[in-house]
C-alpha cells in the first residue's frame, strides 16, 4: 500500500509550531532532569553548583520518545482516542516524566511536584537522586505499565493490553536494541492472535536510532527493502518516517500517525461492521531519528549526537569542565525555554495546545492503572465442581481436569465481560484443561483447515509455543485490569524467570504507591511436573521455579502445592480472587487419589498446613515421628510410608503433616503467611524426627525452616537432579523419595528403632531391589505400587 | 534467485531407489522403537506381547527428520563434506537413533547394540524403557550436540558450531513449533555475525509439518509469500520443498540440497578467494511434509497422519485393541522390512548405498564430540597482568578491566587458532573488557558507517542484544571443541536460566558417557552486579543466578566471587583451563581496593576460602567473633567493619574469613569442593558468632551451611530486594549490609558486648542516620565512606 503522502495530513503552521514547542519543552525537561540541581529555568548563567554531583540517566532515546509522545497527544485529541503507550526504551524515564509533568498528570499524582518553577526544580532534582525517583519508566511514572529496564517485552505487553479492549489504541515504541531480543522478535507474530472485533489495536513504532549501548543495531543496518520484507513477513505494513530536520520530521510523523490510524479504523470497521474475516495487515511505523537528537553534536572532538556515545549522559564532566558546562548551557538554551515556560515556570499555552484532556492524557489513562478498572471475577460455587470424598484415598481424579471444569465455568461467566483469559504454550489440552474449549475456542487469526479443532478468531484461550509471549500477554492483560491464568509445564516456566522477576519488582513498588490500585494476581498453574515427566525425561524435569520466586519480595510471592483435586479447587478459587500477588500453584494432571472432601479441603487450604489425623497413628498428642509432605506425589509416598509403618510397626506413633502453602514454613517475621514458632512447633514438634517429602529441591525446605527449634531433626527428601525417561515410581526411587526409603529414614532416625526394626528396614531395602529388577524386566512399575491404595 | 530446477540434480533411478530404501528403513526403525519389545523383523505375526507396555515417544516429526538425514547422507558422500546436524525437534529421538544405528556409528559407541537382529531388538527395547535410553536426542545419541527437549535454541547452537570451523556445514532442522519461540526468532539474525571467510556455513531447514502438540503453527498457516518475505527479511533465500509423494519429495529435496550447497560454496569461494565483502544471503530450505507422514492415516475414525494427533504415539491402544494392533502391523509392513534388512537383521546394501564413510557419518563426526577436538587454551603468565600489592587496601583497580588485559592476551594468542570467543549482550565495553578490541574487533556483517568503532567482519568478540543468542552461540562453540567466556549484567543472566539448566543437564549426562570427551567449561563473568546498579535501579538488581545454578548437579556447577583484581585473575585462569563445568564468576567492574598480591591471590583461590590474618585482631587462635564475606562489596564492608571494631573495640578478637569459592561452604558429601567439618570448624569455629556478609540473597548461605555445627551462630547479611536508583553506599545500607550495621550485629551477638559497647553501637546507628541525611541533601555518599580506605 502506498503511503498516501499527498492526500494525508498537511499540518497547519499553527499545529507545527505548537507541536514543536511541546517537543522542545519535553526535550528541555528531559535534559534538565539529567543535569540540573537548581536554576531550572536558566534564569541565571549556569554554574557548577547548579549541576548534580552524579549524572545518571539516558539521554539518547529521549528526544525520539518525546516526539512520539507529542504526536500521540495530537491524534488522541484530534480523534478522541483512548490510548495507552508502552515505552519499550524504558530507561528513557526523563522523557516520560517530562511529558506527564507537561500535561499535568504528574502533579495530580504528586502534588508536591507542581506544574510551576518550584515543581520543575523538584522534578529535576528528584530524578535519579537518593530519595527521589528511578531513572526508568518505573511504576512511579504515571501512564506506565512497563518499566523496560530489561528489554524484550514491550510488544507482548502492548498486545496484552489491547486484548478485549476494543476501544483502545496501544502504541508501542520498540527500540532497535530491544528488537534484537528473542522475546521481541517473537512478539511481532502476536498479530495472529489479535481479534479486530473484540480487541483493540496495537501500533508498533520501531524507533531506529541506530545504536544500543556501544554498538550499531541489526535492524538499523540492513537495507530498507530487507527490513520491509521482514515487517511484511511479520504481517505488518510499514510506514516510514526518517530525518533530522524537526519541521520535516514533525510533518512526516503526523502524516504517518494519521495514515496508521486511518488504516486501523478501516480494518476495525470492516471486521466489526462488515464482518470481514481476513487477517488484517496492521500498520507499523518505522521511525528513524538520530540517537541523542538535538543534544551536543560533538564532545571533546568526537561525534556524540547520532552515535552510541549519546546513550547515557552526553556531556559527562559538566561540574569540573568549564567547556562541558558551557556546552550544556548552550544545549539547554537551544530549546529557548523562555518561549516555553512563563515566568512562574508554567508551560505556556502553545506548549499545551495539543495535549488532550483529563483521562485521555497518556499519563492519566485508567488503562495504565488497571486496578481502577478491575472487577471481581465471578467465581462459581466450588461445591458444584468438587469430587465427592467419603473416605480418603478411595477414588482417583486428575486434579487439573477437575480444575478445567471450574475454569470452563469462569470462562463462561465472563463471556460477556471478556475479562478472563487462559494462556499457555500449546499445553492447555496436555495439561487437561480442555473443558474450557466448550465455552471459548483458541484465539487464532491465521489460516485454518477442516481438520482444526477449537480455533476461534474470537477465542479467549491463548496458545502459542512461546512462554515469553504467554507471560508478556498475560502481564499486559492484568496490568490493564483483567484476570487470567498461565498454565505451563513446570520445567519450562524457567524460560520466564527473568520476566517474573520484573513483574514481582513492579508489584512490590506499586504496592507502595497509594495512587496505584491493586490489580489481579499473576497466577501460574505448573503441571506436567517433575515427577510425571518420566516419559519426556531429564530435560523436562526441573522443580526450581519455586526456589526462584521465593527469593523475591515476600509481600508479593505465594506458593501452593495442593495434593489433590479438591485442594486444587480451593487454591484456585483463592488465587483467582486475590490481588497484587504472584501465585505459583504446582499441581498434578495424572490420576491422583482424592484425600480431602471439599469442606476438609477448604479448611486445610485456609490453614495452609495441618495434621492429617486420619493418616497418622498417634493417640497421645506426642508422636514418635512426623512425616511431612508438600506436593501430590510426595503426599502419596508419605501416605504409603505411613501405611507401611502402621502395618509393620503398629506401635509407632506417626503424625502426618501436609503443607499446601509453602511459605507457612517461614518464620512469621519473614513472610506474612509464616507460622509463629508456637504454630510450627505444634505441628512439627521441637524434638522429634521430621521426615519431610518435598516436591522440589530438598534444601529449599531447610532454607525456609532453618530458624525453627527442631530444625536439626528435620530430614528432607526431594528431587536431586536424578532423572531420565523411566517409570513414575522409578523417578521417586531414583531420588530417594519413595515410600520404602521414607520408612527406612524413619527407622534410621527414631531413637531405638534401628535395632528393633532391622527386619522391617531390610524388607524395605528388598522392595527397592525388587523394583529395580522388575522395571528392567517389565518396563512398568511393581504391581504393588501401581495398584496401591490407602485403604488396603 | 530462481531455484534452477531444470539445471540441478536429476536423481538417477538408482539413487532414488536407495535413498528411499534408507528412508523407509529409518521410518521402520523409528516406529519399531516406539512400539516393539520383540519380533523386531516381523518374522512372525504381531502379537500383543510383542508390544511395549508403556508406549512413549514422538512419531510425528520422525519421518521428516529421517528424510533430512537420508538426504544429508547423500550430499555428504557426494561432495565429501564435513557436516554436523542440529535436530531441533529433539523429541524425534527415534529418528536420529535409527539413522545412527543404520550407518553403524551407534554400534561403534554401544557394541551391545549391534547392527543385526539382536542389536535391532535391543535398539527397540531400550528406547524410553527403564534402564534404556531417553526418548530425546540426548547426550547418549551419537552425533548430537543438542537435546532439544526445551525448544528455541537449535539455530543458535548451529551458528555456534559453525563459527571458526570454515570447512564445516551445519545443517539445522527447525520445527515449526520451535520457530514460534523467541530465542529461535532472534536466532535468524545470527547470519549478520557469520563470517564467510573464517566460519563454516549454516543451512537452516525449516520443517513445516503444520502442527505442534495440539495446534497448528503460525509459520505453516501464513501465506507462502508472507513466509518468503519473512525469510528474506531475516537475510535468507528460501528454497521450497513440499509434498507427500515420497518419490517427488526425494527428487525435490535432493534438488534443494544441491541448490543450497552450490550457493553456499559459491558464496564461500567469493569471500575466500575473490575477497567479496557484501553480506551473503544464505539459503534456507523450507520443507513441507505431513506430520506423522507414512503413519496411520486414520485411527478410530479420525484423521491422524498430517494432523497434530500424530505428535506422539499415533496408535495408543495396541496392546489392548486388536484393531490398533492390526493397523500397527500393516503400518510397519508398509515399509517392506524384508527388502531392507537381511535374514540376520543387517541393513542391505541398497539401504546403505548413500551412507558416508567413517568420521563423515553424522553420528561419528568429531564435531559432535567436541572434547575430541578441544586443545589446551594458551594461558599467559598471570604475573604479567597482576596488579602490584605491597600492602592490602592501598591501591584501587577495576577488576574486570584488569581481566580485560588478560583476555586481550588470550585473544591474541589464539588469533591463528581461532578457538576462543568472548560473547556478551552489548556490554563488553560497559563491563570494561574493551582491551580485547586491540586484538579482535566485534563480529559484524551488516552495514557500517564511518563513526563505527571496532566492528570487524572477522572479529571474535560477539555482541548482540540477546542473552539467548550469546548463550546459544557459546554453547554451540564449546560443544564443538572450543573455548569462550560470556560476560553479562548479573541481573539479566536470568534470561538464560532455562538454557543453562539444559546445558548443565547435558554436561551431567555426558560425564557419565565414556565415549564423550570433556569439553571446555561454560564460563560466565557476571558483573555490573547488584551492588553497583545503583544508577539503573531496581530492575537491574538481582543476584539470584547463583542460587539458580546451585540447585543443579554439583558435579557440574562452580561459583566464584573473587573480591579483587588479582583474585579475579586467578579465578579466570582456573575456569578457562577447566573442563565440563559451568563456572559462574561474579566480579566488580568499579574501582575496588586491591587486597591480595598475585601470590597471595593464587593461594587464597586455591583454598577457596581462608582467614585474612592481616585483617583480623585475634592473637590466640580463638576469636570472639568471625566476620565472613563473599563478594567484592561485602568484603569491603566487612573490612571497614573490622577497622571500626579495631578502632572502637580494640580488645575484641576479630577474625576475617573471605570465601571465593562458594561451594566450599557445602558439606564435602554434597559437593566435591565442600569443606570437611574439620576444615569448616577451623575457619568459622563451632561456637562463636559468625557475621557473614554475602553478595546475594542471605538465605543461600544458610542453605549451604545448615548442616554445620556452628550454624545456629551464623548470621547472614545480603541483598533482600531493597533497591532503587541511589548511591552505592545507600544500596548496602538499604539492605543492612553496611559496615555500621555489621558492627552493630557484632555487638548484638558477642556475649557481654551489648552493655559494654552500647556507646559504640549508638555511634554506628548515628552514622547510618547521618548517611540518610547526607545523601538526601547532597546526592552523594558520606565523605567518610567515599574516601574510606583500609590503612587509615
Amino acid at each position: 500500500m502506498p503511503e498516501d503522502q499527498d492526500t494525508r495530513t498537511a499540518l497547519t503552521d499553527d499545529e507545527l509550531r505548537t507541536l514543536d514547542a511541546h517537543w522542545r519543552a519535553a526535550n528541555y525537561l528531559a535534559a534538565g532532569q539529567i543535569y540540573l540541581l537548581a536554576n531550572p529555568l536558566l534564569t541565571e548563567p549556569l554554574r557548577p553548583e547548579h549541576i548534580k554531583p552524579r549524572l545518571l540517566g539516558h539521554w539518547g532515546t529521549s528526544p525520539g520518545l518525546n516526539l512520539v509522545y507529542t504526536h500521540l497527544n495530537r491524534v488522541i485529541g484530534a480523534r478522541g482516542l483512548d490510548a495507552l503507550c508502552i515505552w519499550g526504551p524504558g530507561h528513557g524515564g526523563p522523557s516520560v516524566l517530562a511529558n506527564s509533568w507537561l500535561e499535568g498528570s504528574y502533579s495530580e499524582k504528586y502534588p508536591d511536584v507542581g506544574r510551576d518553577a518550584p515543581g520543575m526544580a523538584r522534578l529535576f532534582r528528584q530524578f535519579s537522586f537518593p530519595g527521589g525517583v528511578p531513572s526508568h519508566v518505573a511504576p512511579e511514572v504515571p501512564g506506565s505499565i512497563h518499566e523496560g529496564g530489561e528489554l524484550g517485552y514491550s510488544l507482548a505487553h502492548a498486545y496484552g493490553a489491547a486484548l478485549d479492549n476494543p476501544g483502545l489504541l496501544v502504541a508501542c515504541v520498540i527500540g532497535d536494541g530491544e528488537a534484537e531480543t528473542g522475546p521481541l522478535a517473537a512478539s511481532w507474530h502476536s498479530n495472529k492472535f489479535l481479534d479486530p472485533v473484540h480487541d483493540g489495536a496495537v501500533l508498533p513504532i520501531l524507533h531506529l536510532n541506530g545504536y544500543k549501548i556501544a554498538n550499531p543495531t541489526v535492524l538499523s543496518r540492513i537495507p530498507e527493502a530487507e527490513l520491509d520484507a521482514l515487517l511484511h513477513g511479520y504481517g505488518h505494513e510499514p510506514i516510514h518516517v526518517a530525518g533530522d530536520d524537526p519541521a520535516l520530521v514533525h510533518r512526516a510523523m503526523a502524516r504517518a500517525m494519521d495514515t496508521a490510524l486511518d488504516r486501523i479504523a478501516t480494518a476495525q470497521r470492516a471486521a466489526r461492521e462488515d464482518g470481514a474475516t481476513e487477517r488484517v495487515s496492521w500498520p507499523v511505523i518505522v521511525l528513524r531519528t538520530p540517537k541523542g537528537w538535538t543534544g551536543p553534536a560533538e564532545v571533546d572532538g568526537v561525534p556524540v549526537e547520532n552515535t552510541w556515545r549519546s546513550h547515557q549522559v552526553p556531556l559527562p564532566g559538566v561540574r569540573e569542565n568549564p567547556e562541558h558546562l558551557h556546552q550544556l548551557e548552550a544545549w539547554l538554551r537551544s530549546y529557548r525555554p523562555e518561549e516555553l515556560f512563563d515566568a512562574e515556570g508554567r508551560p505556556v499555552a502553545d506548549v499545551l495546545a495539543r495535549v488532550p484532556e483529563g483521562a485521555r492524557r497518556l499519563g492519566a489513562t485508567p488503562y495504565a492503572n488497571g486496578g481502577l478498572l478491575v472487577r471481581e471475577l465471578p467465581m462459581p460455587d466450588l461445591d458444584d465442581f468438587a469430587v465427592p470424598v467419603d473416605k480418603p484415598g478411595t477414588t482417583l481424579h486428575e486434579p487439573t481436569r477437575v480444575l478445567g471444569d471450574l475454569l470452563r465455568q469462569v470462562m463462561k461467566d465472563t463471556a460477556g465481560r471478556r475479562d478472563f483469559r487462559l494462556v499457555g504454550p500449546d499445553e492447555t489440552a496436555s495439561n487437561r484443561l480442555q473443558a474450557v474449549y466448550d465455552v471459548s475456542g483458541k484465539a487464532w487469526q491465521a489460516g485454518t483447515l477442516d481438520v482444526d479443532e477449537h480455533l476461534d478468531p474470537h477465542g479467549r484461550v491463548m496458545e502459542v509455543l512461546s512462554e515469553h509471549l504467554c507471560q508478556g500477554w498475560l502481564e499486559g492483560y492484568l496490568l490493564t485490569g483483567r484476570h487470567g491464568l498461565f498454565s505451563c509445564y513446570e520445567a519450562f516456566v524457567h524460560i520466564v524467570d527473568s520476566m517474573v522477576n520484573q513483574h514481582i519488582k513492579w508489584l512490590k513498588t506499586s504496592r507502595e504507591l497509594p495512587w496505584r490500585a491493586p490489580i489481579a494476581s499473576l497466577n501460574y498453574l505448573l503441571t506436567s511436573h517433575v515427577w510425571r515427566q518420566d516419559h519426556n525425561g531429564f530435560s523436562h524435569q526441573d522443580p526450581g521455579f519455586v526456589d526462584h520466586v521465593l527469593n523475591k519480595s515476600p509481600e508479593v510471592v505465594r506458593v501452593y502445592l495442593p495434593p489433590d483435586a479438591n485442594t486444587l479447587l480451593s487454591v484456585a478459587d483463592h488465587v483467582l480472587r486475590s490481588r497484587d500477588y504472584v501465585n505459583v500453584v504446582v499441581a498434578g494432571k495424572q490420576p491422583c487419589f482424592d484425600w480431602l472432601s471439599m469442606d476438609a479441603a477448604r479448611v486445610h487450604c485456609a490453614r495452609g498446613a495441618g495434621v492429617w489425623e486420619w493418616a497418622g497413628t498417634e493417640n497421645s498428642g506426642t508422636p514418635d515421628v512426623v512425616l511431612g509432605c508438600a506436593g501430590d506425589v510426595p503426599t502419596q509416598e508419605v501416605l504409603a510410608a505411613a501405611q507401611l509403618l502402621r502395618r509393620h510397626l503398629p506401635d509407632l506413633a506417626v503424625r502426618v503433616v501436609n503443607v499446601v502453602d509453602l511459605t507457612r514454613l517461614l518464620p512469621r517475621g519473614e513472610h506474612p503467611h509464616g507460622m509463629t514458632d508456637f504454630e510450627y512447633d505444634g505441628l512439627f514438634t521441637t524434638d522429634k524426627p521430621v521426615i519431610f517429602a518435598y516436591h522440589g529441591y530438598p534444601w529449599l525446605i531447610h532454607r525456609l525452616a532453618y530458624r525453627r527449634t527442631g530444625h536439626e531433626n528435620l530430614h528432607v527428601r526431594g528431587y536431586k537432579e536424578s532423572g531420565t525417561t523411566t517409570t513414575p515410581f522409578d523417578m521417586v526411587v531414583r531420588n530417594d523419595l519413595d515410600r520404602y526409603r521414607l520408612v527406612m529414614d524413619v527407622i534410621d532416625r527414631v531413637p531405638g528403632l534401628a535395632v528393633r526394626a532391622a527386619a522391617v528396614r531390610q524388607r524395605m531395602a528388598d522392595a527397592r531391589t525388587r523394583h529395580h529388577d522388575w522395571i528392567r524386566a517389565h518396563g512398568t512399575d511393581l504391581p504393588e505400587v501401581a495398584e496401591w491404595n490407602w485403604n488396603d
